[in-house]
This record gives structure tokens, sequence and C-alpha cells, in this order.
């Protein structure tokens, strides 16, 4: 009998219909054996409903105050799908994170779990119930409830996995799998069987929606393998796991693009020790992730800085870089934001010959011109021309042959 | 500085507007020098719309996973509340009935309180905070959410202004005060400065809606003054308190209706001892509340017995008597669902001469025929024909001269 953790995201259960399907869909994995923990999200629209409900009364709302409000999302979802399952005459109980034993720090919003005490967890399993779990939440020792902000429901069923030793957690969403690359842009894109850790992180964090990259880090940390699938058939999805064999290394796996991408290039400053903290260390400091940075070879002492921020941080980030230009005796600083970034990712591809010499021939031949580069031991990004992006996805899909098994 | 308990109905926080004109409300008293702890109830219609949604997804939801979904509703409330509170610029914060320290029972959808731990309570308000507490729920030694059922959120307010010792608690409502009958069908009806715990008692059983009878009760027990005020205006309400003095006792003072009463007569049963006993136990365990209670006089060894119910526990009652009438030898079992009853209350006239013959010489003259009387230390019932309750109302809160102070 294996112990399953199962997470449905808020479009699962986004009506009272959904619920019973979904529950239905519990009660076969229950039939077939498993004993599970079900993490649910906030129903479809909820979220959003109370966050406009909170800026009616404030323009700031307090971030204690919006975790506990928010919070009330999960436990409707999560009572529902209990008493959904009991009118199947199945045995089952919602528990709220602080009965779950989820505990975090106090970080309103985006809170970081700590530990989870899983006593009442096994006392429910072990009685045979099907435990729900309310997803995005955590409790503080001082009984306070946190949210744990982006990617929360996928974290929360991983860290529940890690702690039951289960044997898989699925994340169910309304996409059947990782696939090779966006079939919204290229109809060939093909869904990958399986995935390493590290390969998802990069798809993840290079624009795949399908799962947040904290819980996979976390799957990672403990070894606990991740199935991505679909709530809405019955295909085995995409399983993240420490893929092993020689074979699925040092191959290009899929093709990742980010449209949102701006640049700011500092230009003719005195190239000295320190520079590049004196610039990054304050857009750290004012919650600004730099992606890809290049610095030019100095020619007579000056050398320019160019680097990339998500584009809605552009402007945030200029406020910072202009003043502080001045200081360290930049002649200009220039911004764009009309860049976008595509990247092939593959365990082992950066020291794997011909990887990156055939990506930028493609681009090259599709007469895409490549304006930065940067790669790291499992990927190689090109910033390119937003408006070329799509075009050079599925030029690389191609040229990779994806759409082969 | 005095110590308030407030607290508000769905009606006073329906809306985000209603939550900061409450608010504003808050703040007006806190910058008057009062500590305060706010109760809130769920806002206007969503625990209509929670039912609702259980409904869906199950024909007979479970109580605890319906307590818990219930629970939401004041959730939500309370943190905006809290958040509105600190858009105004002062310090607030909501807590959940765990957080706060409400201990009750685990009889899920009826809990009754034992306990309140009121240590974070106090810590909040000596840091000089408005506290807003969810009314209508509580925590079992378990850390499962439950609620308190009908009048629960008067009770959460009574309770904390009990455990804090607080000057007194202010039940905000869509009324203004108690008044001697209902305004809707005496014009004239007067709204009551004071009124004591058992005159108040007897009011809310009667068919008064602005308190439940336990929140009451709990005051009774405990003597914490409690206000019944409007949300709407500033008026001062009247207060429910122990009442001293000679001149406001053995007076009549207010009259009570109920048009929901049913009759059963179970006839021509042959008198002996146990006989009330094993009529009225098998009503008691199905939860059939017997109101007045009148046995003729036995002639020939057999007597009459007559009873009343609600009218909505009529049916239920009979399928018990019907089978039951045979067991003990009655001869007949009649039934009628057209009484209604009416009451006059005030402390001390059971034992007030001329009151009980006023009342029904009242009735007499308007050609108001009486079914049956019962009297307790504080009121004198007489249960008449149901469509002339109104009238009855009428002609005694004129005959009582209860329009005049």
């Amino acid at each position: 009998m294996a112990l399953i953790v199962q997470k449905y995201g808020g479009s699962s259960v986004a009506t009272a219909e959904r619920i019973l399907a979904v529950a239905k869909r519990i009660v076969d994995a229950k039939m077939g054996g498993d004993s599970l923990v079900v993490v649910v999200s906030a129903m479809g629209k909820t979220t959003d409903e109370l966050i406009r409900l909170a800026h009616q009364v404030s323009q700031e709302p307090d971030e204690r105050e919006m975790d506990l409000l928010m919070s009330t999302g999960e436990t409707v979802s999560a009572t529902l799908m209990a008493m959904a399952l009991r009118s199947m005459g199945h045995g089952a109980i919602s528990l709220t994170a602080g009965q779950a034993g989820i505990h975090t720090d106090a970080l309103y919003g985006r809170a970081r779990i700590q530990a989870v005490d899983s006593e009442r967890l096994r006392r429910e399993l072990d009685a045979g119930k099907v435990v729900i779990v309310t997803g995005f939440q955590g409790v503080t020792d001082q009984f306070d409830i946190t949210t744990l902000g982006r990617g929360g429901s996928d974290t929360t069923a991983v860290a529940l996995a890690v702690a039951l030793k289960a044997d898989r957690c699925d994340i169910y969403t309304d996409v059947d799998g990782v696939y090779t690359t966006d079939p919204r842009i290229v109809s060939q894109a093909r869904k990958l069987e399986e995935i390493s850790y590290e390969e998802m992180l990069e798809m993840a964090q290079l624009g795949s929606k399908v799962m947040h990259p904290r819980s996979v880090e976390l799957g990672e940390a403990f070894g606990m393998p991740i199935m991505v699938r679909s709530s809405f058939n019955d295909e085995m999805g995409t399983l993240i796991h420490e893929v092993g064999g020689m074979e699925t290394r040092n191959r290009v796996r899929g093709i990742a693009h980010d449209l949102n991408v701006g640049k700011i290039t500092v230009a003719g400053v005195p190239d000295r020790p320190g520079l590049a903290a004196s610039v990054f260390e304050p857009l750290a400091q004012a919650g600004v992730s730099v992606d890809v940075i290049v610095q030019n070879v100095s020619v007579e002492g000056a050398t320019d800085l160019s680097f990339t921020v998500g584009r809605t941080d552009l402007a945030k980030a200029l406020r910072i870089i202009e003043p502080l230009a001045n200081q360290i005796g930049a002649q200009l600083v220039t911004s764009t934001d009309n860049l976008g970034k595509v990247s092939v990712v593959g365990a082992g591809i950066q020291s794997a010959p011909g990887i990156a010499s055939a990506m930028f021939r493609t681009l090259f031949d599709a007469g895409i011109n490549i304006e930065m580069i940067t790669t790291s031991e499992i990927r190689i990004t090109c910033c390119v021309d937003r408006e070329r992006v799509l075009e050079a996805v599925q030029k690389l899909h191609e040229a990779f042959e994806l759409d082969k098994a």
C-alpha cells in the first residue's frame, strides 16, 4: 500500500461540480489501495475576491491580517472536499495548516516551512481517513496564520510528502505534464515522461508555469518523486525525479522562454574591484532579481556593464541605478524593455560538445540577433528581440528534434 | 479607562462600506479612552452562501467539517475590520477563537464554552491594540474548530466580557434597544432604558429576537451589564443589568408574543402517578420542547392533558404521542396549530395584586377567548386564537399604559 500526497490547484476545485469530480478521483485512488493526503488550493477566483475586499477597507492591508484572510480560501475548499468524500461513503477529515502541524517562520506573505509535526496527520491516516490539508499556509509558534507566497500549495504538498515519507507527490494541474516546450507555441511539443529535478528547476525558472521552483527544490533536497499530471484525465503525467543513466544526459530536453525581460546598460564606467558589488547590492536590497549579467572587456580602464531584470522591475531598477551611475563615474545609463529570453535545457549540456554552437547557428540561420548569452551547467540562454522569441523557440525545437522521443 | 466588549452582527458588517462605518465608531470609542475588544459576526449573507456550497457537495454535511467551513465567515469579517482600523491609523489585531483562547466542548454546531484563556487577549490589549475576535466559534482541546449555534456571537461577546472582567458588553444590532413590545405591531411601543436579566430572558424566550436567551443567562450568572444598541446611530440603547429598587418591581415592563404555537390534547386518559412523565419524557428525548401544560381535574378517574409545542414541532410530537396514547389508555388525541401566545412580563408580577385579573379582563373586553394560561414569577402567558394575538398585544400595551415612562 503506497502513501501518496496529491495536490489540486484552484481551477481543479473551482466549483462544487469540480470538487465532486476530484472527490471521485480520490475515491478511485483510495479504492486502489493507496493511503492519501490531499492538499487543496482555494476555489478558482476566491483569492482574487478576498484581495479585492481587503483593498476596499485598506490601501495597504496589514500582512498578518492579509494572511489570515487569505487562509480562509483553502479552508473552504478543504472542508467541502472532506464533505464530498464523506457523502460518497469514505472517511475523510480536513485539517488546517495548524492542525496539520505545518510550522513556519513569521514572514507573512512569504513564510518558509520550518518543520512539519505530523502526529495528527499520522493518527488520521492510521484511522483509515483521507486527510485533506489546506495548501499555501502555515502557523507560527504564536499560532498566527501565515501564507507561503507563490507556489505555496505545491510546497505544502511536497513538504507533507517529505515529512510523511510518502512514496510520491502528485501535483494535479490543468496541463497534463511537462512538455519539451509550450505546446501553444510549438504544436509538435512532446510530453516528457520524466525529467530531473535540476532540469525542471531550469524549466520553471525560465518561464514554464507548471511548477514553482521552490517546491521542486524541496523535492530535490529530499529526493521526493513528484508527478505533474492533469486533474481532467487519467493519463500518466511527467515524473520529476533523480534521473539516472548516461542516455538521458547531455541532451537538450526542453526549450524555455520568457517574454518579460528588461535590460539596463551602464556604459563607460571605470573598471575597478568591487564595481559589480556596488551596482548589484542595492538592487538585491530592493528585491530586484538580476538575471543575465555581461561585463565587457575593459578598454582604457573603462567597461560596459549590462544586465537583465524582469520587465516589471525595470522602472524600479532604473530609479536605483541612475543616481548610482554618477557615484561610480559612469558615462551613460541606457535601458530597453523589448527583449526576451530563449533557453535550451538539459542535464550536462553546458559541457556537451556542439550544443551551444548548434543553438547559435540555428538562431543565426533564422536571422535572429543574439544580444546576450548566459549559461549554467544545464542550460544555455540567449537574449533576443522579444518579437522573435516565439520563432526562436520553434526553430530550436525543430533543430534539436524534440518532437522525437 | 473602561474596558468594553462590543459585538457587531452580520448586517452591521455586511459590506466594506459598513465595516468602515463600524471602524469609525470603534475609533471614536477608542479616542474616548476606552479599551476595546470587538466581536464580529460573518458578513451579511456569507453564512447562507457557505451552507449552500456545503449542500452542493453533500446532502448531510459532516458537523465537524461544517463548523470549520462556517468559521471562515467570521475570520473574513474580523480581518477586514482589523485592516480597516489600521488603515485609520489605529493599532488593531484580529484573533480567531483559537488565538483568543475560547475553549469549548466538541459538540459541533452547538458547542458550549468551557473556559476562556485570556492571556493573548490581555497581551494585545496591554499593547494598546483594539482586539477583533471572531464571534460564534471556539476550539476544542484537539484544536478542532467548533461553532456555538444560535446566538453564538452574542455569547462570545458576553463570555469574553466576563473573562476579561470588562466594565460592560455592548451588543450592536439593527434595532436600537429593547421595546415594551414589537414597535411594528404597536406604534406607541417605548424603548426601555433598562431591564433586568430575568425580564430580558422572558422577553427573549417569548419571541423578542433582540438577544438570544443563552447570552442573557451568561450575563446574569456573572452579573455582566449588557447594553443592546443600534449600530446605525449614537443613541444609548437598553441596559440589561441587575435592576434594584422597589419601583421597578411588580410592574408590567413589556408585552411579548409568539405566533407559532401548536396544541395537543390527550383526552380521557386514566389519571395515575407517572402519567405526565410517560408523556413528556419521550418528547424530551426527541428534542421537542413542551411549553404550556394544563391537566384538568380528574373526573371519574380520567383526565385531559393539554400542552403546547412550537408549531414546527407539532407533526413530530404527534408521531410520538399517537402510538403512546394507546399504551396509556387515552380515548382521544386532538391537535390544533392555530394558536398563539401573548405574555405580560415584569419582575414580581405573578405575586403582584391585580395584574393577572387586569390581563384577563382586557382580553375578555376585547372578546378574545383564553385557551390556556401559564405563569412564572415574572410573566403571565395566555394562549389565544392566533388571529387575535396582535390585537391582544395592542390592547394589553394600552391597558398597562406601557407607552408612558
